[in-house]
């Protein structure tokens, strides 16, 4: 089924709304939301919202508060995200990193008590479209071991790195681990195999199955 | 054989003083190639000065210049290396970088026309030293296949990312192939097989010979 990107968009903003965000981040968020989806990444798409919806309904998304600044040097800034909604919290850092990037040369924002920004690569393409080089990375809940441990500890954290380019933005967007949660996921949709083992199974073997290292929560990190 | 620090770094200036540097050039040179040696990267410290020495006398490296600042916008700057010392273009760069962070919160050098910085963590370790985080990469020679491709056209370009600590820094220096050449190398040397594959032989399988990795110069990038 194919489903147009305004009526995504649409009905995205009226589940929002309804979840309780203010018309105008509602529609942002949304909007980060379809592009996600309509650019191929569905696992950090339309994916993600149930576990969003979720997550406010909970109460560990607060969707009416907004970020704010607790410390600023120079072109280094420091930001409190007060458990708001991940993407929005996401956006508007880099948008602050961009406009310290125009007064400075060169700007960053570190965000504590934020939540999931869903695709890490939507506030590189954000940087590119304003013209400027952006690096951004963040934490993720622990789903990779410590190198020779068997317990995940660390995060297969984000990196992002986008660049400007009259001819299309290269916009690099990777997890830390040799294969994404994401990628498992659609490896085992397919119901392919990795070409090459991607972490252990539960009983601690070295494994091409995805669904094993989702299940054991033991992927290999990149580069061994 | 264990040789004295004091040795290493004396036997270092000598040599690069010979070979043209400046007494204070060449005290610094030296000091950072001893450093990576004490440290025990050895691959990028001592091993690396005959290459030096070959390339300061076939006249690719510069002994005599520094580097010229080209152009400025706050705290983010542009130098020509002049095809000078590249572990003191390095050094020289990181400083100012480290200079404009004092002064603009966040500061970034871009340093074009140099030679091989030796260590890459070297940079690093010299922004904690002065207490600040260090992000550094740079370009290699063409290395590294890109992926599905079997010529090298890219570099494993390694990537630094130092943090400072109060009970020792963490230091991150890494390549951004499965195993850097320094790695193949000491698996070489040590007569062992890598764990895992790491990259093609001249036949193009895959191997864990390290030597044949090394020959065809096909080793598979980070994360596959």
């Amino acid at each position: 089924m194919r489903v147009r990107y305004q009526d995504l968009h649409e009905a995205l903003r009226g589940a929002l709304e309804k979840a309780g965000l203010e018309p105008s981040r509602a529609d942002l968020c949304a909007r980060l939301i379809a592009d996600s989806s309509r650019d191929g990444v569905h696992s950090h798409g339309l994916n993600l919202v149930p576990r969003l919806l979720n997550m406010i309904r909970a109460g560990v998304v607060d969707v009416a508060t907004t970020p704010v600044r607790v410390s600023a040097h120079l072109g280094f800034e420091r930001w409190d995200g007060r458990r708001g909604v991940g993407a929005l919290n996401a956006h508007h850092s880099m948008a602050t990193a961009i406009a310290l990037a125009r007064s400075h040369g060169i700007g960053c924002v570190a965000l504590a008590n934020t939540n999931h920004w869903m695709r890490g690569g939507t506030y590189g393409w954000q940087a590119a479209d304003a013209g400027v080089i952006g690096i951004c990375w963040t934490n993720t809940l622990p789903n990779l071991p410590p190198w020779g441990a068997s317990d995940p500890r660390v995060g297969n954290n984000p990196l992002v790195i986008a660049v400007p380019r009259a001819d299309g933005h290269v916009v690099l967007d990777m997890a830390l681990s040799q294969f994404s949660y994401g990628a498992l996921a659609a490896y085992r949709m397919r119901g392919e195999l990795l070409p090459v083992p991607g972490g252990f199974d539960t009983s601690g073997d070295l494994t091409r199955d995805p669904a094993e290292i989702e299940l054991s929560r033991r992927p290999l990190p990149i580069g061994f």
